[in-house]
């Protein structure tokens, strides 16, 4: 878990924003400001800030269509009462307001919709409401909703193992996985995913799906796929939730296989064309078009609010019903909190993760998408309440923002709940 | 002049559709349909069929965003007599149908647009309404008309020479050009375009432009900027007119500082936010986020027909003035005639060139937009016409499909004429 010590070795949010920093600034930019994929110098804290508001300038992507229909109106019910809404921290004694908790979070931009309608919208830096902002692991949690969605139609069967749909994984610790413990991740699979570790597996992931030309010398996977095929076992399928990338990855691979389409172009079709989205969205691709299932989404922030309040809506929205209502409820259900509590996650007890989101068990059923540096999709649905924010906090770890955000949003829906009776 | 005897070295239109070959097609592809930018594949005919409508997954882009805005309605009044329009190619004797020019063009889209409204529209290949394709060398002619709204507005100074505006530019051959020279592409400058000679300039301005990590052996320029600082000189400026890629990225620089906005910004700010596009377009971006001026725009074929006719309502669409009449004007007006018969075109008599449009100076009063490869965007005061095409021709030039193309836009325009009079 990530102390305030910890996040105190970085320059805080307001000397780190990225519109102040001048990033790709110039015509041209000064070579101080200059970022590039090829030397990683993108992804370095502070320039990350910029980075991840404009990472299609950086790499190769895909586009997610949203079609040429008009948007769905987001209504407005801004209030001016939500910034001086209090809360004590995870890690402290000492109240904090919501005001304070977005730069603490070294948030990006935040929505709040309360029965349907916004009540707040804030966006800091180099990301506009017209812009996308990566979603990084969020992207798992839609990945998993569109696996739920075809279950519930019957075009995937949960049941089944990896390697009947995808016969390439059968040599790899994926093989006698079922679809559903990948949609839980609960396969027993060797893949450290510790950002701080150099010679840690994502690294390896990382490599592979790199689409820059690899190194002469490089002898690794050179492909999403690829290194899914290397992936080896490590305990039993189904005992543990374990939270690894490559689960995403490799469900992505048998959504493909199921339904002959890209998970960009399922993402369009059955999500992005119908939801009545305002952008596009799109994600980054490795060398041979393979869209990152575990973490390439960007997307503007409204339409992430859009997403959550389809799903709070019971999968209606846009006038469409979008998710079947059992797919909603499949995901409120959770998954097993015993498989959860394994994984030693101190901050979120109780918790379980069903179909790529996270889902608290608390006294409002709420649950959520989680993606690295903060980004989050928070609904609660006794409080009526969707939170979505993207941000992109100096610590690659949601332990370093959960203390200032989760029960800042707790003590939002508390708010809006007491301030907003039925 | 290329005849029908060249185009047969290629296969035609329908055995090279690329969504029958199948280009990235598949989890993963097959190794034979996999496309990449690294090693030139992806622009060999015919997989450049595929790549013209997917640039944006070969390659970093910088998005041209619409904004939030709702998009202008683009009326039908679709009709089915056009497919039977006959004409006489350039290069021949024999009438052809204005159907079987499509294919002859290697069209991928084409939309026709009379009094405002949809009379025609057809997709091929992989290009679809809600896609985007390669506007390729119709990119200059939107920088060239931002050009001239800020001349209009004096933000921009047509005579002040370029190396004012650009210091860096006084060591080129482009330094004591003027504004208006750039403009017209009359500047006295080396850079042979010449896409089948491997030793041509563009190909260095195409190895300094791309973004991926340039090779330890490189000596070049590196960036765009780089590369417009060592074009020497030939020829003395505003002599005769010379078509090079390399004045517009030198415009494109000139804008940028008069400005302070990248072009892709100004052409999201000033036109694409304006023109109630119904997609973001894109640019592809060189490895130091700088907008390919030259060719580097990517839009949706109705969101090109839009700014078309835009042009032809006197710069008013939407409901919005977005151009000033004037400009609309100055570039109905034209270049020098005389200027651009020295470069002598032969399927173009009596043309000239003005803030990057090709002016026919016919009977008609058309203009045009070109693009490499067979891209257009033709405008028919007198017929009230616009047309707007993307294609992918085998033949890098269009002198291969000028002879199927423009007297088939003549003939539909006087069968419009003919058959709606006003």
């Amino acid at each position: 878990m990530a102390s305030a010590t910890q996040t105190a070795q970085f320059p805080d949010a307001r000397s780190s924003d990225p519109a102040v920093m001048g990033w790709m600034v110039g015509s041209p930019p000064p070579p101080e400001h200059i970022l590039r994929f090829e030397d990683g110098s993108y992804f370095r804290f502070p320039a990350m800030r910029w980075s991840v508001s404009n990472f299609r300038q950086l790499m190769p992507t895909v586009n997610i269509s949203r079609g040429l229909n008009g948007s769905a109106p987001l209504l407005q019910a801004l209030r001016d009462d939500i910034d001086a809404v209090s809360f004590v921290p995870l890690d402290s004694e000492t109240p904090m307001t919501w005001a304070d908790s977005l730069p603490a979070n070294y948030t990006d931009g935040i929505i709040i919709l309360h029965r349907g309608k916004v009540v707040y919208e804030r966006y800091f830096g180099v990301l506009k409401p017209e812009g996308q902002h990566g979603a990084m692991s969020v992207t798992k949690t839609f990945i998993g909703t569109l696996a739920a969605l075809l279950v519930a139609e019957g075009t995937l069967d949960p049941e089944r193992k990896v390697a009947s749909y995808v016969p390439e994984l059968s040599v790899s610790a994926f093989g006698d996985a079922s679809v559903r413990q990948l949609m839980d991740m609960t396969t027993g699979i060797r893949f450290s995913e510790d950002y701080a570790d150099p010679n840690a597996d994502v690294w390896a992931h990382a490599a592979a799906g790199n689409p820059l030309p690899k190194p002469a010398d490089y002898r690794g996977p050179r492909t999403y796929y690829e290194f899914l095929t290397t992936v080896q076992s490590e305990g039993g399928h189904g005992e543990a939730f374990h939270y690894r990338t490559a689960n995403t990855d490799a469900l992505g691979w048998v959504l493909a296989r199921a339904t002959n389409r890209s998970v960009a172009q399922l993402l369009s079709e059955r999500i992005w064309q119908r939801l009545g989205t305002d952008q596009d969205a799109y994600m980054s691709v490795d060398s041979i078009g393979t869209p990152f299932a575990g973490g390439g989404l960007n997307t503007g922030l409204r339409d992430l609010a859009r997403f959550g309040e389809m799903i709070r809506s019971d999968g209606t929205y846009n006038g469409l019903q979008i998710l079947p209502p059992e797919v909603i409820a499949d995901i409120r259900m959770g998954g097993n909190t015993e498989h959860f509590a394994r994984a030693g996650y101190t901050l979120l007890p109780g918790w379980s993760y069903r179909n790529m989101w996270w889902v608290t068990h608390n006294a409002h059923g709420a649950f959520m998408a989680r993606g690295v540096h903060g980004q989050a999709l928070y609904i609660d649905p006794t409080a009526e309440m969707v939170i979505a924010r993207f941000a992109s906090h100096p610590i690659a770890g949601n332990a370093a923002n959960d203390p200032t955000s989760l029960p800042a949003y707790a003590a939002v829906a508390r708010h809006l709940m007491a301030q907003s009776p039925p």
